[in-house]
């Protein structure tokens, strides 16, 4: 029931061996792809097949890189909700607008589906450490998958990391060390491990197997919209692992003829005015991003000054026929507050990004009002506590007595 | 396809209408229960047809008070999944130990449940304002809901309430309000409130549909268990509505004969030393808690110095053949880093209390080796990152070089 045929160069198509350990291409330094034999999958099974499976990612196992059953660490995530945004939709004048929810998988972000892969993998290779540079929600993510296969795992983080972060990791039984610097510092430390103490590094793209957790976002999409996937999606872009994965998942869906050419969505990336390499590259033209010098945001998971597989993000951007935004801050956080008020999720502020960025491009003509448009929200508001409370000014009244109490 | 039938108080049997807006029976202060017709239920659908439906705590329509889907408010929530702990009951002796997992609800905790249900009713009632006070996670999940229904929200909470949950509340749009005070004093504002701005209160089990959510655990445990229960639960219980909802769902189950009267778990009560009402009430086999008079335990969740329905909770346990079990503070803790390190799963202290008990009923003999056991974990461990830091004594090494780690 396996249908893994290789690892390929994204970059030169060169094969690689999945069945040893591998990172990627050395030659371009560019990111491995899981390719598999579609055809065989498209005999196997019929897509009417799924609907009986268990609700997790895993239930697309033909579509999945993990040779044997009995090495796929899972904490059942997957298969997350698509809340319809209709009030939200006829405030901002989109009428068919949706939310799919990466906040309630396990650890609370969209990091599970990477992690829970990537871990999977790494067992059946036999890996017995890991290690991984984070500020933030993947540490949590791999020390959940880690504990749960038995591999130690080791977490750079920098100080400056959320205390929230640090302390999940550390209650999930990773080893975490702090570093006075930022995330290269952190990497410089992981690097050093690798040749020391024989760590295996699964930094984002830099291991071939994260995308493909990823890539069940796109899975999930097809199947829940029926095979008819929505008209374009806003996925909020740091290393843009999710975009790439869904586009992967899209193009397979589309070979075995699952999905229409035409039913394909447009990929729109979602950045801060911050920190947008992936935007001005989308702008400029270009199959590159340059280096974002001074990134700012208080959205951390979209500041990546530059992504590993820029290339790719812009490439599913080009053929998808999408575009690509970059939203300030102000309106992260008052669509942050608008999707709780209205709809009531609680999102993170990578995920109110694309909220604030359907805006801009409906007012652009980028999308249009009769549109279906899906948000992708990456994780949930409450991991961001801090970030609201200190960029918002929220003020709750201390009362008495009822009295005091205005009603709406 | 609805089956509701009237509500009835659980103390004196007396009807009362299912159309009308109910709060508790005034005769006895007792708590009423939804009575559905069974016959009909058993007589409409086949425990088989569940398979192909959403895997949403609204599969079991049938069973749940709802008259219109219309009025069904929801986030996708519920089907949690189980997991299976295998290393750690190997660890501690229990050869089938499972957890179902609240954290990965909407809000991040059980409390969803009942309220998603809850406002699902409040809107087909017709009710416009929802008063609550909470100390807690009830108050994010009804801002959640009355949010997505576009009912008002009103929240009193202590001042010293966790600023996760006020700040969770605030985003979600309820009008927060902090009290001087605990529990008691933002109670009694709501009561004012109730007659000043006609809000109806969502107290726990003082509305008798909140509880038809939280029976949705012991569906979906039923379901997911194959109709075959596990020999035991154990259930953290403050307020105590999660074990009376599964007991009430495992007795509509055997009434209908989806179950079998040998396959009914005992339920067992999971409380913190510091505040065990319900455990000296049951081993003093009383039939009513005594009020405890300085609560103290570091799990705030269960915290509940005399549950309103504690009758009732206590006839589920005896019902049932169960027992009742506390545990210290430092027992929590130290279950809820082994919950981490060893399984993956990062659960709040209620949560890792289950464990604790676990530890102490097998040592006691109450619970054998070779039984199936249940824990129940009512929420993720992310909302309590200010509790395990307060209480545990983390030391995060900071590092300049890789030489100063200590590989395992």
């Amino acid at each position: 029931m396996n249908f893994l045929q290789h690892l390929e160069c994204t970059e030169c198509g060169k094969k690689f061996s999945s069945e040893k350990v591998q990172t990627i291409c050395e030659d371009c330094d560019a990111p491995l792809f899981a390719r598999y034999d579609l055809k065989r999958i498209e005999d196997s099974i019929d897509k009417e097949d799924l609907r009986s499976r268990y609700p997790a990612m895993w239930r697309y196992r033909e579509f999945l890189p993990i040779l044997e059953d009995e090495n796929i660490v899972s904490l059942g995530e997957g298969f997350t909700p698509i809340h319809e945004l209709d009030r939200l939709g006829r405030d901002i004048g989109i009428k068919n607008l949706f939310m799919k929810d990466g906040g309630v998988l396990p650890t609370g972000t969209f990091k599970s589906r990477g992690l829970a892969m990537g871990v999977s993998k790494a067992k059946e290779l036999g890996i017995k450490k890991i290690a991984m540079p984070s500020a933030g929600n993947a540490a949590g993510a791999l020390a959940t998958y880690g504990s749960r296969a038995g591999i130690d795992v080791y977490v750079i983080m920098p100080k400056s990391a959320p205390e929230a972060c640090i302390i999940e990791s550390y209650m999930l039984g990773a080893d975490v060390f702090l570093v006075e610097g930022l995330l290269p510092e952190c990497g410089k430390i992981v690097e050093e491990g690798k040749r020391k103490y024989d760590w295996f590094s699964i930094s984002t793209t830099k291991e071939p197997y994260r995308v493909e957790g990823k890539k069940t976002m796109g899975l999930e999409l097809a199947e829940q919209f029926s095979w008819e996937l929505p008209d374009a999606i806003l996925y909020p872009t740091g290393g843009g692992t999710g975009l790439i994965g869904m586009w992967k998942a899209f193009t397979e869906l589309r070979e075995i003829g699952w999905i229409e050419e035409e039913d394909l969505p447009r990929m729109i990336p979602v950045q801060a005015e911050g920190c947008s390499p992936i935007v001005e590259a989308f702008h400029q033209e270009k199959r590159e991003s340059t280096k974002c010098k001074d990134p700012e945001t208080i959205a951390d998971g979209i500041q990546v000054p530059k992504a590993f597989a820029d290339r790719l993000i812009l490439e599913a951007v080009h053929k998808s026929s999408g575009t690509a935004v970059s939203v300030n801050d102000e309106n992260i956080l008052k669509s942050s507050k608008e999707l709780g008020r209205t709809e009531g999720v609680f999102a993170c502020p990578e995920g109110a990004a694309t909220l604030a960025g359907a805006k801009k491009l409906l007012e652009r003509g980028s999308i249009e009002p009769d549109e279906n448009i899906l948000l992708y929200n990456t994780g949930t508001g409450l991991k961001y506590i801090n970030t609201y409370t200190e960029n918002l000014d929220i003020d709750i009244p201390v009362i008495d007595s009822v009295e005091e109490i205005t009603v709406r």
